[in-house]
């Protein structure tokens, strides 16, 4: 039967001031008016019912995740420390294959905006379709809209069916000019959307994932805290994907995004004609190309470009645009008392 | 004896979001750590006792003014309208001379910033001693120290002892080329700050200003409320003092400043190195030449330039500096439900 693992952990700060370790971007109405994990789940209706979703997740937000997202406790997979994602998938992926040993899996985020579900439980679908027919793992490769730098791309090889081809290789984070001949050459971004037999993946981790491997017999004995302390962090993508030779890729050709800054707002929500998005109350005059976000105060902007503006958990941030993907820096930089925000 | 007028009416708007109708500019604590109305009266310790200080203002402030001035109930003058300058100071002038025949009167507004408060009595003294010596109406004309297209600027004449001179003409709100022409020729700025006896501005009133005179009687009479249904509104500066021949200027070398605009708080609070005025909790990084109130939450600015920014009432105002001299245009395009503060 069919499966899904949504990743929902971590507790990211490029959404400061307003993600908290309490309430976390994913847990964040981002994208509309409800928080991009409930928007996950519900984009899986009618692929794969609320009893067969895993949730994968930290301690601290277990509770609250399990509440928000309306499913069975045992369906929140409480990770006993963060280890990049392979761990976590390969963990998800068995504990499906426990419970049903034809598991079929779809694996993805519970931080993305996607902007047509259809589109994408009908991408998910073939997805799911190929790495049973092909006996191969499964990533779906998203249509670049722009030449990203901060993603990973796909080159696709061999064609296996219509939208379907086997990837000929990664090409992890390259610099702008590589990304714009990436785009040209038909590249795709690596989003995380995975499909795979449960039997097959673990499969593979044995013959290509030394990081992990040696402790599968920990997982198949139950003992997850084990299984945990013995493996070395590692993402799927590394750990598995670039080095496995059965892998396919899927066209998904909907909007997708992973909702990476402040700026990404603009991408994903509506703007007014002047270019601006708004959540919250706020007037304003003379402005474009801004990003208000406010909880509670009416915020209004006169004459200005290409601001961020966000009100939120007792903090006031104002900021250009372009500074969105230098979050990291501006944190280290606030006095501990400033930037230790919670909800 | 020495009597003090302070006018402390309006509600003026130039400091939204942080002024309101029940706490307007004089109120705030705009210069320093207690409003500049408070500032204004302490000002005068040891010049004028305050229970000589007649406090000029609006009902909907003369409770909150007396309060938080700390005067006898009987120094608030309460304004039956708001009808400028000229009849506000000859009430209060008339009602001096009601308690006090031989008053000498010396005039002032609540929301000034003023540098050096012993330099300001000093320069009073000398105002109110040229008044009774030479029998004249006396203006302190503050020395510029930028070529303001805001002021009125003072042309001195004669000279009538040191650094005291008869007025040879006024020059209302000059172009920037003029106001640089008459820095340059040593005109003052026109500030407000008077000294005369009551008996000699009543004089000159009855003989220059027909849009009060004919309401003296009723003024006499103990009837204010006639006198201001019949003036016509008219400020001291066009309705008396340009028309007078007996005025005299003392020029006044302290930083003094009306507080016009947010944009003044960097001319009468200390910057930090790169030029910024905090007021409240902020953390400003890589940021210059910026203007941050805030009464709550801890604001956060990265990376941007002569912005002003506040927090107060329910609202978040953003915008450039030089925007600050144009509040009223914003206040018009706002929507009134945004637009209507209170404290």
């Amino acid at each position: 039967m069919r499966w899904a693992v949504v990743l929902a952990g971590g507790s990211g700060t490029r959404f400061w001031p307003l993600s908290t370790p309490e309430n976390p971007k994913q847990l964040l109405p981002l994208a509309g008016s409800v928080s991009t994990a409930e928007e996950s789940i519900d984009r899986l209706t009618g692929l794969v019912p609320r009893e067969r979703i895993l949730v994968v997740t930290g301690a601290a937000l277990a509770a609250q995740i399990q509440q928000r997202l309306n499913l069975p406790g045992a369906n929140i997979l409480v990770e006993p420390r963060a280890a990049s994602t392979a761990p976590a998938l390969i963990w998800a992926t068995s504990e499906a294959q426990r419970r049903d040993p034809e598991a079929e899996v779809l694996s993805l985020h519970a931080d993305w905006a996607v902007g047509d579900a259809a589109a994408f439980r009908r991408t998910a679908d073939t997805a799911l379709l190929t790495a049973r027919q092909h006996q191969c793992l499964v990533t779906v490769g998203m249509v670049p809209s722009r030449p990203e730098t901060g993603y990973g791309y796909i080159v696709p090889g061999a064609p296996l069916a219509d939208g379907v081809r086997m990837v000929a290789r990664f090409s992890e984070k390259p610099d702008a000019a590589t990304a714009l001949d990436l785009m040209a050459a038909g590249a795709l971004w690596n989003s995380g959307l995975f499909a795979w037999s449960a039997e097959l993946l673990l499969a593979e981790v044995e013959a290509h994932t030394p990081e992990v491997a040696p402790q599968l017999p920990a997982l198949k004995a139950g003992n997850v805290g084990e299984f945990f302390r013995g493996v070395t962090p590692i993402s799927i993508d590394v750990g598995l994907l670039e080095r496995s030779g059965s892998v396919a890729v899927v066209s998904g050709a909907f909007a997708w995004d992973d909702i990476g800054t402040w700026q990404a707002l603009t991408r994903v929500r509506a703007k007014d004609p002047n270019g601006n998005v708004v959540v919250g109350n706020a007037s304003l005059h003379e402005s474009e190309d801004c990003i208000v976000w406010t909880d509670r105060d009416t915020v209004v902007l006169s004459g200005v470009q290409d601001l961020i503006v966000v009100q939120a958990n007792g903090r006031i941030l104002v900021m250009p645009s372009e500074r969105a993907s230098s979050m990291k820096q501006l944190l280290d930089a606030l006095p501990p008392e400033v930037r230790d925000v919670h909800s």
